[in-house]
């Protein structure tokens, strides 16, 4: 590459961070506002009938608003891409591990995603839109990296230096980051939560670019939400983000408070890992209505939301009126409508429903209540079992319809009360509302097993950063807790998906078996030099993406391994006819004469390659040879037969390879034995193949 | 292992995170209380011969003190440890990349870089605690992973398990992320600066456990801090580790704002290369002098002493006295001795020194000043440009001396007084104490170009996020102007020292090149049983670390690799005296009868292994044979002949290997060409070897 490439491809990928920062932020606020506006309505809507004591009409209405916009998220999503159910963090998990799902990151995911995450939400479910905020940057992130969608027009030359796996999984993770970034207003917790969780090849020169990203995003949301605060945004109020200022709360902590806060970890840890228990349980029965057609996703997802409802406005209206503490200035008991802590509900005036202060609201708003300092007689110790309960449940059975939902929320507000519930049983000195931090952390450190992340977001969250001890504690404990039981939630859910998620660790079983164990069956093989034919009929028959090129007489006096070819590359070089009628080299140039290097280039996730059927080789062209030389890679990665599995599966991983070539140890035989490729890597093929000798 | 081991290495892993992290607190605690109470110490006697008009000999008595200070520094240096002198970050850098220096983390470094740097910072010196203190952390990692010096008898049983490369490695990590966290008390910065700047390989799991450690490290100083609150640590008052409180200063900024910071980005880039550039050229001269033995580096250090102790007693009474601001209560302005904004030096009653407020001073209380909020009138023009001349010249001319120094706080120290002389004359709304965080900002972009870290490390210590923005955005300017220049500090200093260090990037020499190109000389290999006398001859002959291991007749019926063996393993299982007097496999159990699996263990940094001199062999032995088998790494990662040198680099280095084997690409040949090391893969040697052809 020249001086000018270069600079266009140093260019191109700032600008690329910094538009996904950008839109990522735009999208964020867009999200935020339009469900503070359509939750904001609906519960004006209710509360002006109950201020009239039309009750029960209040409850028709509250229900069916919420199966309404349930069923309009589940009916968008179900027909127009099922690929956006769901929290979408274990996807773009497997993406960055090298998984080529289809269709995770296509334009169509994006636009269900967003819509169907604003109608979710504003429905009232016990679920978030922070995961679905992850994988909607992920989206955007992999749509401006492929210069918009090719099927609508919408290219730019530049761009094609972004065609290839490296550059489009670090625009991918910058997505990410900015996505966490936009849903918690958290630009280094986004950062760490890329690193954590969500990559799995990190380079120090990301740490840099995902970090702008982030800043940009924080940035626009940031502003946005400044010029909304003088009230331009309709109901869009203090709300939307999350953003608690608890500061100067803490100052010292006793003995006690360092007990209470280790228990609430151990307790933490396992509820945490009972939620990831049912998660599992509960998402394989959902899997099997889902399969049953869209139809079937619509009405468990509008059945789902009616158990909501009635759980929401029922609770709150078994739930006694308490009087208003009198020290409160008048206007901030009781509240009616969205924000404020002391939600009227039915009471009379002067009193507050303590369980409508939280379920009757949205689920910001819910937490930040749970969190707010200064109100330990709030809410009372009956009110925040139920309360936790009716979440925990909640939280448990919503994930899974056929909806964009996150599971942070569900677990922040079960973790928060739950917190809360254990500082008024200690009755330890702190404030309650930082027990609420305290136990969020902990459920967090206990179904998602990330710890710096979650420590740093909740610390963004909070602006606190004197918490920053005893939220290190709870997680170190609840993620050691946790950890005896189970996996985090996204790896199952990754597992349970079939998704095949290279770990860290070679699983034990590879420790016993060399690389030639799992190769199967023979080796398909070209010449360098190989007969068009043969090469179209090899395509036609296997699926293979990847074929060793030997050279072989006259080009070498013994076979030997010349590289390896890409099955796209051999379907472009074909569809460019430079063939010839003997078996001779025509060398790079005669090929280029022809053909771009970037026609070579890796199509996006919406993009489709050319198929071998679309060639139309005439019965003469068949019959004439290719020089495969030019697209061979001739430095392929390559392991002798009895190289340990363990460590050929660390080079594939550690490398980040597709293909491995096994070559013999001894001479005599051919110069390539097999290929390796993820599959054979997975831990249940190889027990599969084993099952007999690894069963001894 | 079975699963008791593993459970002992397990326990023993989270064991050996928590005790380093405290062990690090602890020496962090002790740093301080020792600098604090000798520099105040120092400053009150001076204070106090001021109080009496005795000017002259306060000065004499200062700069007398300062170089004894110094003088002591270097002569413990110079003599018991030259590898204590300078910052200590480049070498832990470079150990995490896989360089095994020449006690880079040996006790007596250790030693030497608690007492040389407290030493240091106490005679004045423009250089801070905070890059000896990472090394300190890494050197106690080092120490207590080895189980204590074996040389003084302390080793433990169950550390056995840590005698490998790898869990070194993480162990040192979490020193240095620990050391980060007790020289600022930024747990999160310091797993980010571990991060971003010191490890080469970095796995998910050790993020988790670094974070551990900075967190004990972090709970452990913060306790201690709190016990020498209540007045039981002498001279340590509120001082010691700079934590600035400048919450709710900031809430919004303007155009102009952005404006300023921008421009601060740029200017804090091209110092902070110029800095660079400089430290380079300094530390090359100086390295002249320092090779000429001790008394030279102690001379020179003591020179420098007395250069800036007239620098900045010098300089401090020739700045006017200024009347105190009125507004300001009676005991804050003038004030004598430790702490305080407003220092009286010898001035009237009701007038301060500006300049001496910052001079005349330890450098974490300059800092602490310079940072304060709602002084905007404390600090002149001419003030502040005075300082941050004198600052930067000093910084420039202490690195380099014979003592542990640490870069941070002269670059803290210049970019503040450089951000509030911005912000003073811009005039902006802002607080200039808010430009002065801002500046340093982007002064520590513009040298060390950490971004992540840095900005955590200083919200973590002025403990507000709103600030983050603004850093966010100094840190990307400075950092990008900069790197147009030249490289960030210690990897400059990491190629000035000559350690062989593998870059992230392959570099452009080795794109043209394949792995036998720089193979030299013919290659030395044993067979799979080899007689005792040529391995003897060989190990005596040659210092290569690792030989090809060649399967041989009758063994085999033609050659082939059949693994690698360490010189480190050979020289053990010589001195186990296994020999067969026929050329026989004896097989792995009758070795491991005679010797345990751990004595073949690597030896730590300060241990000592065993020379192949140190054998004792007779005639007879020496004629018998030896069965390598046993030791024989059978799956060594191997590439062929005609691989391209860049993509073999890239598996050597993310893989962390020491040697690669180079195969033969066609049959008839030896089956092993030649190995590669980390010395093949340095762009000068490789460069040496093609000077003509690369030329061209």
């Amino acid at each position: 590459r020249g001086r000018i490439q270069i600079f266009q491809y140093q260019v191109l990928k700032w600008l690329m961070a910094l538009l996904v920062g950008s839109f990522v932020g735009l999208v964020g606020f867009f999200n935020n506002i339009a469900v503070e506006n359509i939750a904001g309505y609906k519960l004006l809507l209710t509360s002006n009938l109950m201020r009239q004591n039309r009750n029960l009409e209040a409850f028709l209405l509250y229900m069916a608003c919420n199966a309404v916009l349930a069923g309009s998220a589940a009916a968008v999503c179900a027909y127009l891409a099922p690929a956006a159910a769901g929290s979408g963090i274990p996807e773009v998990k497997a993406y960055l591990n090298g998984v080529d799902a289809h269709s995770i990151l296509a334009p169509s995911t994006l636009f269900v995603k967003i819509i169907g995450s604003i109608l979710g939400v504003s429905a009232g479910f016990m679920l978030g839109k922070e995961g679905p905020m992850v994988h909607t940057g992920a989206c955007i992130a992999a749509m401006l990296g492929q210069g918009g969608s090719r099927r609508y027009g919408l290219t730019w030359n530049w761009i094609r230096y972004f065609k290839n796996d490296l550059d489009r999984r670090d625009l991918i993770t910058c997505g990410a980051a900015a996505g966490v970034t936009a849903a918690f207003r958290a630009p280094v917790g986004g950062v760490l939560f890329a690193l954590e969780e969500a990559t799995t090849w990190w380079r120090s020169a990301l740490l840099w670019r995902t970090f702008s990203t982030t800043a940009v995003s924080a940035i626009v949301l940031r502003s946005l939400i400044e010029y909304c605060r003088s009230g331009n945004c309709g109901l869009f109020g203090k709300g939307g983000l999350i953003m608690f200022d608890v500061s100067s709360r803490v100052t010292t902590y006793t003995a006690t408070d360092i007990a209470a806060v280790i228990l609430l970890g151990i307790l933490g840890g396992l509820l945490g890992a009972l939620f990831n228990h049912f998660v599992d349980r509960i998402l394989r029965r959902y899997g099997v209505i889902n399969e049953k057609g869209a139809p079937y996703k619509i009405l468990m997802t509008v059945f789902i939301s009616l158990v909501t409802s009635c759980c929401s406005f029922g609770l709150s209206s078994l739930s006694p009126c308490v009087p208003c503490p009198p020290e409160l200035a008048p206007g901030k008991c009781p509240t009616i409508g969205r924000n404020g802590n002391y939600k009227k509900f039915w009471c009379p005036a002067g009193h507050y429903n303590a369980l409508a202060s939280l379920f009757f609201n949205t689920n910001d708003d819910a937490i930040r209540n749970l969190f707010s300092g200064g109100t330990d007689s709030e809410f009372g110790v009956y009110t925040l079992l139920t309360f936790f309960i009716g979440v925990y449940t909640l939280g448990l059975i919503t994930y899974g319809v056929a909806v964009p939902s996150g599971l942070f929320i569900p677990v922040i507000l079960s973790g928060a009360s739950f917190g809360r519930l254990v500082g008024k049983v200690f009755g330890s000195g702190l404030d309650t509302g930082l027990f609420a931090i305290v136990g969020a952390a902990s459920f967090l450190g206990g179904t998602m097993r990330m710890t710096v992340s979650v420590c740093v977001i909740l610390l963004e969250l909070t602006n606190d950063l004197l918490l920053l001890p005893l939220i290190m504690l709870v997680l170190l404990v609840s993620k050691t807790v946790a950890d005896c039981f189970n996996k985090g939630v996204y790896e199952q859910i990754v597992r349970m998906k079939g998704l095949p998620f290279l770990e860290v660790h070679a699983d034990a079983c590879m420790r016993s078996l060399v690389a030639s164990d799992v190769l199967s069956g023979p080796v398909i093989t070209f010449s360098s030099v190989e007969r068009v034919g043969s090469v179209v009929n090899t395509l036609r028959r296997t699926g293979h993406n990847g074929f060793p090129v030997i050279e072989e007489e006259p080009f070498a006096p013994a076979p030997e391994l010349c590289g390896l070819v890409l099955r796209s590359h051999l379907i472009v070089l074909l569809n460019g006819r430079t063939f010839t009628r003997a078996p001779v080299k025509t060398g790079a140039a005669e090929v280029f004469r022809k053909l771009n290097p970037f026609d070579f280039a890796k199509v996006g996730s919406s993009g489709k390659a050319m198929e071998v059927d679309e060639l139309r080789l005439t019965e003469e062209e068949m019959d004439m040879y290719v020089d495969l030389h030019p697209i061979t890679n001739r430095s392929p990665y390559t392991v002798v037969e009895n190289m340990s599995l363990a460590k050929a599966a660390v080079l594939f991983r550690d490398l980040g390879l597709r293909h491995m070539c096994v070559v013999p140890r001894t001479p005599g035989r051919p110069p390539v034995l097999g290929i390796l490729t993820r599959h054979d890597f997975m831990p249940e093929y190889i027990r599969g193949l084993f099952e007999n000798v690894l069963r001894e």
